[in-house]
């Protein structure tokens, strides 16, 4: 088994005992070298973000004291929830690798099938309203934005 | 303007000054009271994830005690992001009213149309590494799940 995977596996496995969260783990590497690893903290931070690679993606960023992992890879035991897929691409990291499919993570009864059926869906029951004000965010940043780009 | 649509403009727009992150805020709702405020926090923070709404959603669990944010309604200064759309769906929250679209915020140069086409394909560019060694974690799980889902 690949070694970084293991440590994933690892991080879901403990949490299994831990139940801090649903059994799932991530690990960030840079350079062949372990930056940050996680587990699923769903339940003990009631943060229905704290997902293990969101996790992993501020444990490393912290660690490094930076927003952009741009050249770290992301090990996963089981595929990117959508939302985790989202920020694993606002981290920058392009190099990634998972275990479990969502047909896997389904025998965990975490509905990750249908959550990624959903989301394609979902906007559907979004509203619009005062699109017509936005000008005013657009003026206001435009008139003070520095070179900060992300 | 609907009321707590300004709200989420006052978030968005007193970023601009405070630069803790981009020009964007966000509110909960719960039954016509405001639960939570935020906005982005991805400079103050170093934390990619720190999106107005996912910052929102953080503070109404804490607030709420809960990972479970079904019955509120999400207001966003701009349409979220997918990473911010799998974090909303995860909440439960099925209400949401958005005002500046993402071709209104790509004048922010904040890049959200590419994200949302680089979204679908970068998938295309992960891989699938020791699946066969997933019925470990799918075990272990069964072995020792209690009633808690989400």
């Amino acid at each position: 088994m690949d070694r970084f995977m293991k440590v994933a596996y690892e991080e879901a496995l403990s949490n299994i005992q831990k139940k801090e969260g649903g059994p799932f783990g991530a690990v960030i590497v840079k350079d062949h070298k372990i930056i940050a690893r996680a587990h699923n903290e769903v339940l003990l931070r009631n943060d229905p973000t704290a997902h293990a690679e969101v996790m992993a993606i501020r444990k490393a960023c912290k660690k490094l004291r930076t927003f952009n992992l741009e050249g770290c890879e992301l090990y996963a035991s089981s595929k990117p929830c959508p939302m985790c897929k989202g920020a694993v691409q606002w981290s920058g990291i392009r190099e990634l690798y998972f275990s479990g499919d969502y047909d896997d993570t389904d025998q965990l009864n975490f509905g990750d099938s249908a959550f990624d059926e959903d989301f394609m869906r979902i906007e559907q029951t979004w509203h619009q309203i005062d699109q017509d004000s936005f000008p005013e965010i657009i003026r206001a940043f435009s008139d003070l934005k520095d070179d900060v780009h992300y």
